[in-house]
């Protein structure tokens, strides 16, 4: 089986993951008194329970187990708050986006907009009660890290890395939303690529990972080793999506052939198709990048730039350097050999998914 | 000079806070390595030094130096989170709110706007960067306290605290947002007041005394000495705020005569008076609240239902005894003196204010 060794390790501690989840909000939801609030707090719980792989929590303990031999409890109810860390981004996120949908179900500002206790709701409504909700979301990330009966040292360390993280990556989704509103011809990779280090990298591989480490009291050169390997492969991560999302199956993604094209993000693919494109094709870039009406026909023309351009290699062959680097930095890790595993087969994964 | 001892702890505290405060932010400006991140953080900065009495981390120390002798460079430290605390939720607010002033400066996402690095922007980006302003504000409050340089079990407690603030306050935004968009009939007098205690009095009074008693790891009775005090002169001082709004002196108040009434603001003078209005009152209630054209002769008309209901008096006399309860409960309260003669003088100045 492919990947057995990650699927082993997310089968073993995502339901506990989730046990403890769902506890800790169904609690929030019971303590409300008043409608108003059930009914967000329901939403928040809703969202949590809509799908989502628990990476982020899952690598939480992974972390912890490349540096101890075994996860306590308290480690567990620990990892849950970097998956409420995760919902308050995600439900704040949407709203900046103006995402209706995640995961086939409605997104918090949406779903406040569809089913509000009281009637129909201007969108602007909406979108202040789901802002509200993704702030009461941030404070329970931080109560259930407080609350998950670490000793105070650690919880101090904990509570930091937890903001240190939410700090950074808040810091690329100000650079992510800029960059969109940028002309192409200004956009320059290392910009492209900080984002993706911030929003994605640090975000969803280092941070994690580094959270487990604190949860340990791992030493520095612990925190090193996953720096080493989850930052490589987060930007490949990253650069791998963005292929995807311009060149992937919509069957398989779930998402719209081009969306990233009508969206306007900026990719490093767009980026360097740019860079490297005949003046003809710069004007065809701008004229089609970030319009909702765009055709399929244009859409399939910006794909040929990005090709002909040898945009798509350099990606390729960024992502593939990336990610060999990230694994070759495994080999004298100072992590269990164990947790190596589960990392090797991760980053394995992410280069060959295709959705 | 009325108020003295209350005067004399603010000028002695708020300069030592301030120079924190800014010393804070100016390095985390600093930090920034893009325009654009810079222009989000240099803003935050501008904000914070665009006033405000720095009534909250003035209480913290309160709060502390009514269980201490007196309070170390870490508890001003420690109490610039409570400021920072307030920006962020502020920024939110005000972006929820849609409120394009704030001390006669602009708000963050009208600041957003109006001086965008790239030219304009849309009104929706404006408030996606404050979003994110107002998170990584969050960020810096709870980091400022992490670094503040506390014992390890005293900041666990202080964090834990701060968060738990924080999520009670998101809870009277969701209701007091939530009010707004219910019909003026379905309003409780409980609900109102819920609204104040959460938003008000919990928020901005009880919250920093019980910051700083947790930060002096007060006993018990001192966090419930607080509370006794806390919350009925913080409810009164919303209902002086209510009062105000509608019966103030525009010039005194900077608020344009029943702004309150034309955003449809759910106050118990506005409730109580529908509650015991004729039927003819109640239309011209309903026709009246919440309309951004009323004329200068319906809000007199308003204003004259309000008196003729007895809602006017009602709140008074509700207001008068909740902060007699609560100036009456410092005589037993096991604080030290100074701080319940700065409590007092501060009771009866929210009290005989008038803007």
């Amino acid at each position: 089986m492919p990947y057995e060794r990650m699927k082993a390790f997310f089968a073993e501690w995502v339901p506990k993951i989730d046990r403890e989840l769902y506890a800790f909000l169904e609690k929030k939801v019971k303590e409300q008194t008043d409608p108003y609030n059930k009914r967000v707090v329901d939403d928040i719980y809703r969202f949590a329970k809509a799908g989502g792989k628990r990476v982020r929590p899952t690598l939480v303990i992974a972390g912890y187990l490349g540096a101890r031999e075994s996860a306590p409890n308290e480690v567990i109810k620990a990892s849950i708050a970097y998956e409420l860390l995760h919902i308050y981004l995600l439900i704040h996120d949407d709203i900046v986006d103006r995402d209706e949908l995640r995961r086939g179900q409605p997104t918090v500002w949406k779903s406040m907009m569809d089913h509000y206790v009281r009637g129909d709701l201007e969108r602007h409504d909406a979108e202040a009660l789901a802002t509200i909700g993704g702030d009461l979301a941030e404070t329970y990330a931080t109560l259930a890290l407080l609350n998950a009966g670490l000793e105070p040292e650690t919880a101090v360390n904990a509570v930091r890395e937890l903001h240190e993280i939410a700090e950074r990556t808040g810091y690329g989704q100000v650079l992510d939303v800029s960059l969109e509103m940028t002309p192409i011809e200004d956009v320059r990779e290392e910009d492209v690529l900080r984002v993706h280090e911030l929003k994605t990298a640090k975000y969803t591989m280092e941070g994690p990972l580094h959270m487990g480490a604190q949860l340990a009291n791992a030493p520095k050169e612990i925190f090193d080793a996953y720096s080493k390997y989850a930052v490589p492969v987060g930007i490949a991560f990253q650069l791998q999506d963005d292929i995807i999302g311009v060149f992937g199956d919509e069957k398989k993604t779930g998402k719209p052939v081009g969306s990233d094209i009508r969206e306007g993000k900026r990719t490093l693919l767009i980026v360097k198709a740019y860079e490297n494109a005949t003046d003809a094709q710069k004007k065809l870039i701008k004229a089609v990048l970030g319009r909702e009406s765009a055709t399929a026909e244009e859409i399939e023309e910006i794909k040929d730039i990005i090709m002909e351009t040898g945009s798509l290699d350099y990606s390729k062959k960024l992502m593939e350097e990336l990610m060999e680097r990230g694994i070759a930095s495994l080999e004298t890790a100072p992590i269990k050999e164990e947790v190596k595993d589960v990392l090797r087969d991760l980053a394995e994964y992410i280069i060959k998914r295709d959705r």
